[in-house]
């Protein structure tokens, strides 16, 4: 290690590195056989709640893999369980709700987050992780985008078709607008706690945003996000935005103030970027890859490098979470050879 | 009704309109009262083994919303049942296979289809429909896409993340393109045999075909597609491609060949018609917007019908599939709305 900022960061704020660094959405996972063994034994609110084992599974593929950043072990709807909302992750499912939000008196379980209070679990968890991280390794803060939580809040749980989430979007303008605002507040409350403690980036999870069309994104949930971007530029830590199926939205989803922008697979990567504009990008290779034999994952791996084309500001990742499926052998090697591209 | 050709007909072929053309994907299904009602006491495979069946669904919204075509009833695993495939349509869940498609060896079960004596129930269906119809309303043939079907075949079963397809496509490219040439000859079979028997337009289903990249889009699936679209050009009825997910893929399932082209409401209309190039486009509300009030609904339907701009070759229909929550009388006043706008 030298005296520079290690690598993910360089690479964030477009700064010259050594090699390109790479992390993995999902690599604390189902794809790990010591994240099974946890899991086995605890629930996802209870990981949440428990600082050593976050800290564990956070840390496992650091030390599996030697990738250039941790992420926070946590999910999108743990703000909302800090505040006493009635939510479970159910196995194989996904969050489901006790309350969907409907109408105006459900947004009453929407009280403000105060994170000391609220989630010192998370906190916590936070100080031991970059603890032992050291200054090498930067952790990556942790939130839901108000749109994509939004989704579930109003479905009740996951969705494919958003039908409910649209109608009050379109339909009930003035009460989304509210809801979104609300979970904006908390997800800035959230991700500043988190950098307070020791994150240096953080990511915001608009998973689902990929669902609308550029209009209606641009109207109902843009303002939303980037109330949460400019409510953390005081902090100077690289955000990054995420979502699926985004290409339409990328010079958007741009435009609402993060500094990396993550780029799914559908997208070739200097397309993307050319949509994206200055900044950092942030993928882009197909999970679904990773389950070919390993010269057909090199070989996309270097066409995205490829793609990439030595511009200044990329973060290799896959263009969305890890497969549970996926061999964690290859996810090593594929660690070594972006390194060594 | 003069001499001229319906107008659904006369948009597909970019001939000027007296009125925009509208019907919905999935009009025939669980949005109708009518068809719960028949579903309620037969299976998916009885309803299509059943001509007069078959001919009820197909054509209660024709009755019930004045829509300017009919489509088949059928589902995209109709020509592997037909010819024996071990294959089931799940309640809630999609289409399950007995054996999955993972090497050579499995690839005998798909023989070439022979509609005549495979499928006499689909041709008596389509002979029925036809009849009943007559000259004003055409009906629209329907097969799955190569890709789409191998992914069911291959996965043996619904997915959202295709990690056996793309790893058989990726890392078994022969054999991939067996497969994908085997559906794409049934598909040539089954419609042709629903042209013979009256259908007046044909639509592809290739509705995954979003989860892949260009490049691997380009290689792995256009040709079999093309394939398809080449093997019906002498009927000279209009060919229809469809996908959701496919704003990076418009220019390329354009170019396999098809009369029109399905763009999904994640492009706005205007951008994706840019990218089919001068031929018809079909789309593009989103059915969300459906579950919205009335005032909303008009007004999107407006904005797809604005950023049509008058070209011709539009077909009004939804981005993707009707959505069973959908209030049938919002289909049938979306239908007089468009006819009158």
């Amino acid at each position: 290690m030298t005296d520079a900022a290690p690598r993910f960061l360089r690479a964030c704020r477009r700064e010259a590195v050594d090699a390109t660094p790479v992390w993995f959405m999902r690599q604390a996972g189902r794809s790990l056989p010591e994240y099974r063994a946890i899991r086995e034994r605890h629930g996802m609110f209870e990981i949440m709640r428990a600082p050593e084992l976050t800290a564990e599974v956070t840390l496992q593929p650091v030390r599996r893999h030697g990738v250039d950043a941790a992420i926070l072990f946590s999910d999108i709807v743990a703000p909302l369980m800090a505040i006493g909302v009635d939510v479970d992750i159910k196995p194989g499912v996904g969050p489901v709700f006790g309350r969907p939000v409907r109408d105006e008196d459900d947004l009453d379980q929407l009280r403000p987050l105060e994170p000391e209070q609220d989630m010192p679990w998370m906190i916590d968890a936070v100080r031991a992780i970059t603890a032992e991280l050291g200054a090498d390794v930067p952790l990556i803060g942790f939130a839901g985008a108000p749109f994509t939580v939004a989704s579930y809040l109003v479905e009740g749980g996951p969705s494919r078709e958003y039908g409910r989430t649209k109608a009050l979007m379109l339909g009930r303008p003035d009460l989304w607008q509210r809801l979104l605002d609300r979970l904006a507040d908390n997800a800035i409350a959230s991700l500043r706690a988190q950098v307070a403690a020791g994150a240096r980036a953080v990511q915001l999870f608009d998973s689902w945003a990929g669902a609308l069309d550029p209009p209606t994104y641009a109207a109902h949930v843009l303002p939303a996000s980037a109330r949460i971007f400019a409510g953390l530029a005081d902090l100077g830590v690289p955000r990054i935005h995420f979502g699926v199926g985004t290409g339409e939205l990328l010079g958007l989803m741009s435009d609402a103030g993060a500094d990396v922008i993550g780029v799914d697979w559908r997208v070739p990567l200097d397309a993307g970027w050319d949509r994206i504009g200055d900044k950092a990008a942030q993928g882009n290779l197909d999970p679904a890859v990773l389950c070919a034999p390993w010269d057909v994952v090199a070989r996309e791996a270097d066409a995205v490098l490829a793609r990439a084309g030595g511009r200044p500001g990329h973060v290799f990742n896959l263009g969305h979470g890890v497969l549970p499926d996926t061999d964690p052998d290859v996810l090593t090697r594929l660690v070594e050879h972006v390194h060594s591209s």
